[in-house]
């Protein structure tokens, strides 16, 4: 008897035909059934005569399954086992608590994400040198792209295309000529035949990532590009969310970050967005998060598909500083994707310091939002960027990172939201709602302020006071007060006191 | 025959009445008469029977004056010669090219100022140690209070008090309980009768500060109050700015803040602010500049009496970034005269460091505006913080504000004012309406951004570019150059370019 774990990938692999377009021309589908479940889920042709289904499981126990499709193989059944899932897979992500994120299992997941868009498509070697940083684990998401990248510092062909053909040729590219006005002349593609190394390519990221307990936030359409993926027609657009969605739904860490700045895709109308999610919505039967990131416009996150709101800063002075008021606004978990870079780059979103980066993280998190790293240092020999190709990280920000990740851990409930507080400091407390009234643990954040002492009053109940220091990532002891009392600081910036009622 | 420097103080003193209330009882006033001119003044009694009669003449040349008052000796005449101004006396201060301000002979004036609330009523070893600061020539405009301050780290007792009587015990009074929200029980106070050793105290700062070429930006009301001069009745307020004006209106560097934080005095009604304001344009023969600074609300600075925006920052985050919308908003001088201290002290508005206080003046400079320093840094021995008792300095950002002092001099025309530029910049451009068009100078800044190096376009001309480390207080040549080309840059915080086109 097969087996696989709750929450991993069945899947049924067929040979079917070759001959003409595979991709348009059959179907498979498979129906899978458990005692708590009945899931259809359309397959998907893998080259070489290959056809595949896949499958993730939401209850342990005997399932069956039925084969069906255009071809003569692409009919049986069988059956398989679901055993528990190991340790370190708690299922997919969900929104708890309305602002926050637990997996299916519950577990509460504080979301602190990082960036390299391209990562997917670099040279062994620098991939190999991502999956080291990533093993040190600062980051619980990653953003990346399904196609490859065009921009600046971005000119090196990728290893693979997502279709067959030939790409432009790239010889003369550089930063001085780069332009998003791309006319697509020197491509020559067929956007019906997928190339399925490409999204082998893909899934191997996907995989890397599960294994380290990082969700996979999958960006699938973006505007970098000189190849013409942006500027598809509507069939070919449909016939690749089809493909997408039928290899990638069933990996349980997938989050569908249906564009990285959706706006700047300008061939793209309202109408197209919604028709992508409409796809979505029907043929993932999991369910996983969907959002959409802006450049400039937010898009609305009030649509009732839009699991969580994926924001870039829309100010260079305020941005995570607006959560609490997105919060209000749109009633779901706020992600800020972009925030700007640590690095040393020309351009402002990707030049503050790893001082700024983590101030802005802690502003997010303490608000009851979440925030997302990136590293844009500069690299003549290699030009390799973080942000875009992975590689090896060099900037300040990714220890303190994780150092927020344990403080976030310690929260009781399912996050933190803002709570009250004057009006030079963000104070977090607990965001949930079973959480004892009146709160019993906040965290008061002072940001770039610099004080040598801060005065509380607590006229009821013991409070432990700790002095986090947000950038040495250390906690130390305060003491118990109660009353009126006042906890001395080192006048120095990203300080925060952690109070916590112990009776 | 007797002289005065034109812009300099011409005073006529005559014996009188001490019997009854001199204050209220008796009238002096006297008219000068110039080829150019005719100023009607009133004088004022400074105690021990002597009355004066106070004029700051606008044009060189022979005057006369007459007399005239209550009393036998309010008359007669005499005459005197105005010579021309002495190399340091530029006059008073105007509004220049809608925007910016100059003196008024016309030589340009680049607000960096200072505020220490409360130094006109500091001991005088305190009072000598501010002198020793301003003497290092880091500020042109001080902040300070007619009135004393009852407020943290302000409880000691003044000097003296504006008002014959008896002031309400302070020993007890703390920080622990400090309150605005108090009665003046315990003071015994005569307010028909001022105390003129006090309003001398205020007038040698005005005079010391003329000395040092810095404008004195006096705040005639305030909220910071034990004794009831916060809360007096219409006629012993009108009372107040009447003998204000006739004390200090001849001095060329007057500015009248009509109060500070206007909106934390709550019994003052708008009716009153402008009541007080219409005292002032009817008796301020020399038209000193005009503004009532906020705490919260903004004043309505479209008020045609107001001359330029004083300002407090109403955000955390944004506040001199809003300098170009203020601008527009108001059409005037916009002087940010509180945008949070130099320091340490536990209250937001007093702990940032000295390059973030930097940061804000280059922003507001940069935007066509103006900033103002502050320092709070604790000092528990002595309880002496620059802010509000003058004192040393201990920050590092008053060199700083120097040295952005000495480009802003370097700038053609009468002050910059925003110009084109991409979204993490600020560039600041001549506001000159006779500047060459299309410009020909620029400063572009950077602030947080640690830029390794910018991209500049300039098909036309030739352009000298130097880079300004606005921290280290450096200006490098970087070259001529035209048509596309690239500036290198240190990759560090707080760096700007300028560009002058040199043919």
């Amino acid at each position: 008897m097969q087996t696989t774990e709750k929450w991993g990938i069945f899947e049924v692999s067929v040979n079917g035909p070759r001959e003409g377009n595979p991709f348009t021309e059959q179907k498979l589908q498979a129906v899978f059934t458990g005692k708590n479940e009945r899931v259809e889920v359309t397959g998907f042709y893998d080259g070489e005569g290959i056809y595949r289904v896949r499958f993730m499981p939401s209850f342990e126990g005997e399932y069956t399954y039925e084969l069906s499709g255009s071809f003569p193989e692409a009919s049986g059944s069988g059956s398989f086992t679901v055993t528990a899932p190991s340790a370190n897979n708690h299922g997919p992500m969900r929104v708890a608590n309305q602002y926050h994120f637990a997996y299916e299992d519950t577990t509460p997941y504080y979301s602190v994400g990082t960036t390299c868009y391209a990562w997917a498509h670099q040279p062994e070697k620098i991939h190999q040198q991502t999956l080291e940083e990533l093993d040190k684990g600062y980051f619980n998401k990653m953003r990346f792209c399904v196609f490859p990248k065009h921009y600046i510092h971005n000119f090196r062909d990728p290893e693979t295309f997502p279709y067959e053909g030939t790409p432009v040729d790239n010889s003369g590219l550089s930063e001085e000529t780069f332009t998003y006005q791309v006319d697509f002349t020197g491509n020559h593609w067929d956007f019906t035949r997928f190339n399925p190394e490409h999204f082998r390519r893909i899934e191997r990221c996907i995989e890397e990532l599960m294994d380290r307990g990082i969700e996979a936030d999958l960006i699938i359409m973006h505007p970098y590009d000189r190849w013409g993926f942006s500027c598809m027609t509507p069939e070919q657009d449909d016939l690749y969310w089809h493909y997408v969605i039928s290899r990638f739904a069933a990996y349980r860490n997938v989050w569908w970050s249906l564009a990285n700045e959706y706006d700047l895709l300008f061939r793209k109308k309202p109408a197209d967005w919604e028709r992508y999610a409409k796809i979505l919505c029907e043929n993932d039967p999991y369910n996983h998060l969907r959002s959409v990131h802006n450049c400039m416009a937010f898009y609305d996150h009030s649509r009732p598909w839009i699991t969580h709101c994926s924001l870039q800063r829309q100010d260079l002075y305020r941005h995570v500083e607006f959560t609490d008021e997105y919060r209000t606004r749109w009633g779901k978990p706020i992600v800020w994707d972009e925030i700007s870079y640590e690095g040393n780059i020309d351009m402002g979103w990707g030049n503050i310091s790893g001082q700024e980066l983590t101030r802005r993280f802690w502003e997010a998190s303490l608000r009851g939002g979440y925030a997302g790293h990136g590293e844009t240092f500069l690299d003549p020999e290699h030009d390799i960027l973080w942000w875009s190709h992975g590689g090896e990280l060099h900037g300040d920000s990714p220890a303190r990172i994780e150092f927020l990740h344990k403080v976030m851990s310690e929260t009781p409930g399912h996050g933190l939201k803002r709570g009250e507080g004057s009006f030079d400091e963000t104070v977090g407390v607990p965001d949930g709602v079973d959480f004892i009234p009146g709160g019993g643990y906040e965290i008061h954040y002072y940001g770039f302020g610099r004080p040598s002492f801060r005065d509380f009053v607590k006229p009821d109940g013991q409070w432990k006071a700790e002095i986090i220091d947000t950038w040495e990532m250390t906690v130390t002891d305060a003491g118990v007060h109660t009353g009126k009392f006042r906890i001395s600081l080192p006048g120095k910036e990203y300080m925060a006191v952690r109070l916590t009622r112990v009776r």
